[in-house]
């Protein structure tokens, strides 16, 4: 009993220290844990498994939209990574450099990728020639590294894992529809797949990428109130692939300039995952990345016929695709369930001798702790139904929370009122001068520009900060 | 017409330049190129959609017997990679070195991983502490770097993509187990999916892995006659995992060390599929691995239906599950024929004016160019018999190539004698001195132990080069 307690204990209430819910849940549902490199994680089975789920589902995506998959090296040479003054200028600070190879001094330095415009678009104006040779639209899946000073796990580590596309296109308009099409992608994917509400658009002037002319960013609300950027997707006009002499021959055989995208979606998104979902007793998780699904406890395992019977509803879930797992382990059953409500599995099925006597289980939702009988015939059918109501449940929550959390403010008393208590997003207006939001950030301790709304009626004439006109109408949070 | 001869004219034929036939196909079959960092490649999407299907075929496989995948740092600290004297000694000389993290340098060197035994047990000796924790069945897909002087596309590179499977297990016999399960593993795999039959056996001392107890080979032929290392199995025994101090507390309450195994095969895969089954023309890719199964290609497109008709079968293959394209470009009939050969996909549908008269379509194998006229109301059903029965015979031939080329010698002339033109293998008994080994290497031109062969009664009792008693029979030959 003694271990039992531990094992509740060890997880912070979110309300006492949201922070330490955090680190706790990450632990304790061994996701991942920092490695002996510092500020690097080893991402531990029931962590990885997840990242592999994301993975296929947002591949399966790219692909059906004509994306296709490649390898660039991890290393890149330092006089590729200045081509482009912005992009060097971001990334210079914060990549690790190879000087030595084996024995040797190296002539010229190598950066660890910490994102891999410059190689595609080296590797492009060595290989495009013809507009027959466009567009291209490639991935990678891979990890970057950027020499962060403070890290946390998921959310800021030093080496992460991503998905990086990068395109390019005979002309602008197909270049934009790209970088659109990529954003909605993420949209469609937080909403259905990760059960994860947002509120998206265009990044201001100074929370693009470094290089990049526009910024399409989805930003989702934690728990605590904080934003969190999920996915990107830039635009880069012809500027970046121009700086690497990427030109090609149109059918009316001029020479022209191919107009660039990039995408990213990382690990991240599986610290977003926790900090939407989790509860107090650990991990929730949606069951389309749930690695397992349905878990089996058997109750008085002991008792003849309890274990074979788990057994073979085993099998048959197995056998009906569901990813399941049993655990027939010598603990007790309660010790059992709080595993299961840790590690976030969306169901536990109970079976026991009162249960098969009266031909039944018991299936209990981790989302709600719902408890419900099912008939031992019908149970391989039902459970689809039930992990499906899970998944749509789990996001009108969410979207509700988030609804919940977002209001709007026209000066600074009210802006600050609905920052004190990390309320979550707030609409309000702004001229565009970066002066203007760094003001506001110090003075509600945080919140800055999350993406422009471009698609209401503004709700002031007025920058919120200076009284000059408005430009633009944005989502303020703090952000992770 | 000019360009179609071109096309065809750039690959060199085997018999002429081996070695410029393989860098031909590589090129003109765009599966990979040379980065602007020297010694790392670029896998471009027909080579890399081979890999994600090796990739997804094995790791299958690997699940199917338990094994969880993991994510671990590309950097290893220095003082990790030397905790085992074997193992630094066998990478130090190879390996790249960070030194700078942003703007500074950094108190201890980082190597970028050339494999991560080290980091693994780093990880097992920190969290392994009960009998309960064992075992642990990890892999990682991943990159990893060393710095090869001499590179080849695929068959020798500075940054290569593989997996690397890492266990630890209670007891010795527990180890050891895993580490044939997992040479049987890779022996299925290229039988059954890559086609290619191979020798196969425990590495002689001097050839094993770096701090293994014993390495477990797969050794496939290539068509020039010298042989791949193709995959390998490594056990340790406790031997590098005490040298990491990872001790577990066992059911009687002793402390006791663990034993270790690891694993990997990398995209020297592709390399050896492209050696093995490719021809004059171009790669020859096995079905189970073909990104395209089948290309389709209308005759006469501009006749009023057949494009229609070609849209038509598109779709059936697609709906059917086949990995189908179909190419509609302005280029000729003939061109096309090339390309879908240079790129080695398995089979053509040709459909034209009169095929479409015939309610028939005309598929092309690429392994044997047979013609088949298939009615089109059965096509999809048996296009699907037509790729096994490719992916039959392309391992039965590659097998009849490999009984064809393995020999026996008794003495140096012999042996001499059967390396003469490259010859394949040779089996031959041994004293086990790494010196009899080196001279026979020199003056055969490069043939040195691949594996050695335990079920086999020997055919001699002398090693053939000292005459003094032999204590194993080996395979020989000259490798990659």
């Amino acid at each position: 009993m003694a271990k039992e307690k531990k094992l509740v204990k060890n997880i912070t209430s979110r309300e006492e220290d949201f922070a330490q819910w955090y680190t706790d849940v990450v632990r304790e549902a061994q996701l991942c844990d920092y490695s002996s490199v510092k500020g690097c994680l080893n991402y531990l089975p029931n962590g990885y498994a997840i990242w592999e789920l994301i993975q296929a589902d947002l591949d399966r995506r790219f692909k059906e939209t004509g994306v296709e998959n490649v390898y660039l090296p991890e290393l890149i040479p330092e006089n590729l990574l200045q081509k482009e003054k912005d992009h060097i200028e971001g990334f210079a600070p914060e990549v690790a450099w190879v000087t030595h190879g084996g024995m040797e001094k190296l002539q010229e330095r190598f950066c660890i990728r910490p994102t891999s415009e410059t190689l595609f678009c080296d590797l492009w104006s060595r290989t495009v020639q013809s507009y027959r040779d466009l567009p291209k639209v490639w991935n990678q899946w891979c990890s970057v590294l950027r020499w962060e000073k403070t890290t946390r796990p998921f959310l800021r580590s030093r080496e992460f894992l991503w998905q990086e596309g990068h395109t390019i296109h005979a002309t602008y308009e197909e270049a934009e529809e790209r970088t659109k099409m990529m954003a909605q992608i993420y949209r469609d994917f937080y909403k259905e797949t990760l059960a994860m509400p947002f509120v998206s658009g265009r990044k201001a002037e100074n929370e693009k990428f470094a290089g990049a002319q526009d910024t399409y960013t989805v930003e989702a609300l934690m728990h605590d109130g904080k934003a969190l950027q999920a996915a990107t997707s830039h635009f880069f006009g012809s500027g970046f692939p121009d700086a690497f002499d990427i030109k090609y021959i149109d059918k009316d055989n001029q020479l022209k300039s191919v107009y660039e995208t990039s995408w990213g979606l990382s690990t991240r998104s599986i610290g977003g995952l926790i900090m939407v979902h989790g509860d107090d007793d650990g991990l929730v998780l949606p069951p389309r990345v749930a690695p397992v699904e349905c878990r089996i406890i058997p109750i008085a395992q002991h008792k003849e016929g309890v274990l074979d019977a788990a057994y073979t509803l085993f099998e048959e879930l197995k056998k009906a695709g569901y990813r399941v797992k049993i655990d027939d382990s010598d603990k007790s059953p309660g010790w059992k369930f709080s595993e299961q409500e840790i590690l976030g599995i969306p169901t536990r099925i109970e079976i026991g001798p009162k249960d098969i006597e009266n031909h039944q289980v018991v299936v209990v939702r981790r989302d709600t702790r719902e408890k419900m009988v099912v008939s031992i015939d019908e149970i391989v059918q039902k459970l689809k139904g039930i992990l499906e109501t899970i998944q749509k449940d789990m996001y009108d929550r969410a979207e509700e929370f988030l609804q919940a959390h977002i209001d709007t403010a026209v000066d600074m008393d009210e802006m600050v009122e609905k920052f004190k208590e990390n309320r979550g997003f707030v609409k309000a207006c702004w001229c565009g001068d970066p002066d203007c939001e760094a003001e506001v950030k110090a003075v509600t301790g945080g919140a800055s520009t999350r993406c422009l709304i471009e698609d209401e009626e503004m709700i002031s004439d007025e920058c919120i900060w200076c009284k000059k006109p408005a430009k633009h109408m944005a989502y303020w949070g703090k952000s992770y």
